[in-house]
């Protein structure tokens, strides 16, 4: 079977690192971009994250384009205080030669998907969904082109990690959440459902370094950092790993379960900014707009976890 | 000890009467009278079943008050699709003699919190909101004179009853909620989140069944009709049971646990109309105005049911 | 002919003042009771103008009744800055020795109501229609039998008068403005429009002034102090007088035109909090709901004021 | 002197045609540009008219460049009651040998911008502002770039002429107005204020017709067509003119009056949606970000246009 193409458009993050090492160390996928965003911190910042993974995994040839520098309508966030003053903080890795290529993010998912047959192109969402958002506004012949979306978002028995009711990329730009929601998208959401059942307990850790590669070693030095903050906050016996299951899900998708549903994402009301409503008890007649997942087989995802990362140098 | 002053603000519905029948046969309770409210049906029928219940437990000196018939500013909704034509179907109960008293329920709730000390009244809400809120805007030297609230409302964890987001209590008459949830009043909520751990399956039916007075047979008889929505919807093993958590945590608090926090309820979107944000994590600087409960054990709150029940002729 | 019925739902306020005066001078129109309500100064601080006016124009046997202390939901505010400290500044008026009676505004309007012949009664708000508002929703029987309800509050091609877009009355309590409007009662809105038209020159200022008695006295030194904040704002030929083009609209309504329309009160978006949606050109299909005056003969209407004013001790 | 740049961004629709007349025949402005959105019409067909328009003109040689197929994230809507089905219904004008160019509007824009030395270009938007709003959210740095923005937008004193309180262009795409309010950008909003005082009688439309060439007398023709629907709706002397003041306002300053105020947008109130809250008497403590035009010289005006479409064959 051919490769899977993906794009992955991210705000590379600790778990962004992981999501994309994993993707990295998987012949079933063949990443054609890395497209940057503004999100856990400032979208410069991103571009040369991307561009540090890619080197440390020796994969210079993937091209970065970095892409919207703040979300459609709203006043940026970022997460410093979770994942450090670079996003990535943790490991020591040096500033990488590599450079973002000069188009726009939002440019590089219409040509790419454009460019391909329809239906061949998985675009795989890390953070706020500015650069998708724009790209459909912009060209509105790619939402049928596009094979899937998958993205880290979203909450429903989980409550909120940046207010109560709403998860961070989600909330951060809901405007592009809820344009992305509205088009007629095969799309999947990997919930803070499922990412709070997976959680990198500190045994979890220490399997992951044990592994003898510099990737690897770099990933449990980045978990080390990032966890700190959650295990604070929710003193759970280790902290959840977001964007690694959207990976995860395309390359073993039976150790989830969901449910095709609506998703609608809360834009008005200031209070309740970026909640998602997920109709899983189909008690509205909104119809089903995504595959929102809610179960995960966790001790089986982190092997493959583990397995992915093992391979690369 | 002395028992505790009670009015109930009910709108009979099938778990009202249980909750009701429990306060009745416990002389840790003295129920000083029930309040009505439109919800499940309309409100004259709720002042009815108030009636009924009172008459089957032979407890005609209780007064029932009569109170808002819609809420403050929303369409009606009521939910004889779960409840009934009646709001009370299941037991063959005759009209009641026993009539309403001529008092609104707002002032009946006003005149009885002034008339006793300061702190000693519990006033407990088992429907929308809508009598308590009015009394406080009417009077508002009452709020620091009430001893405590407890409502069945909102959610957290749970999806919502009504929408995927919101509770049904809630949703009916959010504008009522809000003004409860903004004064200083040491409330209790018991959510769904609560009720949904609190289901009858078909072996509890069973034991309420076999129990001899009149009001428990009329008890088994309410749930074997009411439950019969909820297996349908969720498939579950029993349906939850709504209301008499309420009086389940007056009597026994023990068998609860939750967390005093910040609830706040969603007025303005029409989307996401009664939901509760709950910030159970703290992620926001606004002051914990609720004991919000999580937990329940289950099993020992049924033998409580069942041993309040038992008394009853 | 006899006289018409009228409750009058105030606020007072300098203008209030002058609109009852107006009312009290009028043979065609007999008060019933003045209700009061928090608005321009605390309710406490209104009920007792209220009784200094009927005081000073020697009738005491009009009930006065105190109301709401604050709106349905929303913080209250006051415009102390406009009226000055008491509400009613600029007078040298005595503390009166009339008392409010015990019942509340509320059940006034209720009571009297329901003991008046269907149609029979006109009441008049000149504040927050929080009074109104709570009785409709305690007493729904109400609604069909009121004759008529006038109200100061709203604003179409005026800006509004507290933010860009809302007029002052309504504002401060917009949920219970909503309940008004979406109740089926013959309702005419005298808007900024209007009053805003009906400015107080110098020189209709000095006509005033020439008049006899202690109550047209004590109507010119009210207006000399609350004109200035307008003139200062405006910086027009003179203040706008609001509330009395009420009671100019009951007593000579061929100084005004208007359009049955819908009106519509933005309840929900803090940003537009208040705002009134005019459907003038019968842009959309909601059906219209209220007399929205637009024009008045300003020169004929001050001649009115000035007549009825002149009956006064 | 020499020209001013500028790019007018259009959705024609008569008023647009006759307003890109006017600036093609002034030698104060140099057309860099024409780009279209959807509004008036579906954005295809806006291309083809701007082409049109052009060619009518003998002005092959400025680009055209077709851009967002619909607003950011609303259901388009479209106007052709008013403008009938091509957009520019009236005269029978030919379909073009002229084609938009390859690049996106939004390109153009940013390309344009930044080009050229800061603060040299003018972009005059006369449809919703879904362009300039996604050019500056894919590129923030063309902000302090542009010279001024003047835009067709919004309402104060007149009431809104697609809802009761909104104006169509901004209603149309009210995210994106949000979007270009919020930048620091020097802003001149012609508004309905102005646009409802500039009306085209029978008279002035009869000395239009009176020109000569063939842009004037398809400019005629237009007219005739398209102040049918207003004519029927305002029963006025003559249908409002809206797109012209905008270039009227570049080459005639003097003959407008405005104020810098804060202007905001509603965005989330459905029912207010793309109101405008314009800040006239600043009674809030927003910043001023526009330039709101409020009145016109209507006759001097109209010797403008007049003078203007007499110079183009
Ligand atoms: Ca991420
Ligand atoms: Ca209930
Ligand atoms: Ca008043
Ligand atoms: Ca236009």
């Amino acid at each position: 079977m051919d490769a899977q193409k993906i794009i992955i458009d991210t705000d590379p993050g600790q778990d962004d690192a992981i999501a994309i090492m994993m993707a990295l160390a998987s012949p079933e996928l063949e990443i054609l971009g890395l497209s940057t965003v503004a999100g856990n911190v400032p979208v410069s910042q991103t571009a040369t994250n991307a561009c540090k993974i890619l080197e440390l995994a020796g994969r210079p040839e993937i091209p970065v384009h970095a892409g919207c520098a703040a979300p459609l309508r709203r006043t940026p966030i970022t997460a410093e205080h979770v994942h450090g003053r670079t996003g990535m903080d943790g490991p020591d890795l040096p500033q990488p030669a590599l450079r973002p290529q000069a188009g726009h993010a939002v440019d590089f998912l219409i040509d790419t998907i454009r460019a391909n047959p329809p239906g061949s192109i998985t675009v795989v969402t890390l953070g706020p969904m500015t650069n998708l958002a724009l790209a459909l506004v912009k060209a509105p012949d790619i939402a049928p082109r596009i094979g899937q979306v998958v993205s880290m978002g979203g909450a429903c028995s989980e409550c909120g990690n940046i207010t109560p009711n709403a998860e961070f990329n989600i909330f951060a730009d809901p405007d592009a959440a809820d344009i992305v929601l509205r088009r007629p998208l095969p799309l999947t959401l990997v919930p803070l459902d499922i990412t709070h059942q997976f959680l990198v307990s500190a045994s979890r850790l220490a399997r992951l370094r044990a592994l003898p590669g510099r990737c690897a070693q770099a990933a449990a030095s980045m978990l080390g950092f990032s966890e700190r903050f959650d295990l604070e906050k929710y003193r759970w016996d280790g902290a959840p790993l977001h964007d690694p299951c959207t990976i995860g899900w395309l390359l073993a998708p039976d150790l989830f379960a969901g449910r095709m549903v609506n998703v609608s994402v809360e834009v008005d009301s200031p209070f309740m900014q970026g909640a998602t409503a997920v109709d899983w008890w189909r008690v509205t007649d909104r119809p089903p707009n995504a595959l929102f997942l809610r179960e995960v087989d966790s001790a089986a995802l982190w092997e493959v976890v583990l397995a992915r990362l093992g391979r690369l140098p």
